[in-house]
């Protein structure tokens, strides 16, 4: 695979990541996920708002946004995929010795790292919805931040593998916050719920587009924490993100959702999202 | 710097480690830092145990702890120091492409990585005793796992540093659970303070030694969470790490403790603690 390096595009295999990297050592770095639909990237604006805005949060001073976008793309055209790609690209604080906690005295350069790989649509779990597990939501109090910072959502995603899961949602105190890697919604008579923007989400670029749609064709629409203790009283579920777009959730836990049936609204939204990416 | 990097001994530049190294992408590892006092590893069965600990929290299966030691003393022979050795070691899941959340469905092999480098010793630290800072203690919730999911702690650490202190000393709902890198103690009344083992701190060993002395020597002691707003109504405080040995903490934020003065239990533990280094 050829991937991209600090200025190098490169095997990646080749590829010489120092183990003083503070990447490697603390986390000290963020990511974005970005995929295309018609071999253009999807709402690329939207994910490079948001990965300046992570930089800023945790001050690393990267500056080369300008040319991200062709990089990527050149990157795109190097691994020459047949279908749709997947961009994966993280920037940390970059590398230097000896290991301090602070950020380092000297002024160095972040570590750029971005690879594509070729997506793996899985038509499947959004036409028949995906079961989902409700774990404990111990990650840190800045999840806003999308940071590499991931062990806590490493463990509960492979939680939810071994429970035949599609995914684990998230519970902090009683209240869903979100998916490891996707956002949560509910449906109440015919109105939408979802976490309200706050340090303990990750406002996913997904979720926001779900939201323009309510907008756009007047849905009604509440931000809102669904208590966990209350997700019988909803309609649907479903969840978004990069990936798994809007899909549908048909089981929670043990408990199956209208005899596993994916809702009226979320096949709505669904068709809304598909006709956007079809036109894009 | 010669490091020791998945079974070899090699220049710190030569380590090809990947970016696909789920330690970088993910966090999804654990660590631990030792010192040498007279040119032998300091409490190691210690440091084992609570790496045995971490990684079988996280479920990485390394097993090869045996050699260990011997490979650590083999490094610090290559790196020929005069000073006391500060050990770094790094144990990650490994690395796999592609990237996905869960544990690899393959087996694959742990990453491991380990520096030394010159201790540098801060007598007058601990002579004259530090400033810390207060912050909120956003960290995950299993802080008993050391593992190098630090982002929050490089922001609090680097706040520390800004503010000129030697420590940020973090409050989680009021009540302080320990310092990004130290554990944090009290004294009132002759009775030691520090907060309990629980998945809140991590337990480190230099505060298993202090809570050793207190048996040993007669010193009550709690293991009871000290409230941020009853800071003032205790008398002595210090902090403990690997590389911080003891010290006595004189400022917290603005408010000077004593004029700035060592307290006199914290200097005692001190005592206790270089006599034991010292024969060791």
């Amino acid at each position: 695979m050829i991937v991209y390096f600090n200025n190098d595009f490169k095997l990646h295999s080749e590829v010489n990541l120092s183990p003083f990297d503070r990447g490697f050592l603390f986390a000290d770095g963020v990511y974005e996920s970005i995929r295309t639909y018609n071999k253009k990237l999807f709402r690329y604006e939207d994910h490079l708002a948001r990965l300046r805005r992570s930089l800023k949060e945790i001050r690393i001073d990267f500056n080369e946004f300008d040319s991200l976008e062709n990089i990527i793309y050149g990157l795109i055209k190097k691994n020459e995929f047949d279908s749709e790609s997947l961009v994966y690209l993280q920037i940390t604080r970059g590398s230097v010795l000896p290991r301090t906690h602070s950020f380092p005295k000297e002024k160095i350069s972040p570590t750029i790292f971005i690879s594509v790989q070729e997506l793996i649509e899985s038509p499947e779990e959004k036409s028949r919805g995906v079961k989902v597990i409700l774990q404990e939501d111990v990650r840190w109090l800045w999840c806003d931040i999308k940071s590499t910072s991931l062990l806590p959502v490493v463990l509960a995603s492979q939680k939810a593998t071994e429970e035949n899961a599609a995914e684990a949602i998230l519970v902090r105190d009683g209240l869903i916050t979100e998916g490891t890697h996707t956002n949560f919604f509910a449906v109440k008579n015919e109105t939408v719920f979802t976490a309200p923007s706050s340090r303990l989400i990750l406002e996913g670029i997904t979720r926001k587009i779900v939201l323009e749609f309510c907008d756009k064709f007047k849905i009604d629409y509440q931000e809102k924490f669904i208590n966990k203790d209350d997700l019988k009283s909803y309609d649907e579920f479903f969840i978004t993100s990069t990936t798994k777009e809007i899909t549908p959730v048909v089981k929670i836990d043990y408990w199956s959702v209208n005899e596993e049936q994916p809702g009226k609204l979320t096949k709505s939204l669904q068709s809304l999202f598909k006709k956007t990416t079809e036109d894009y």
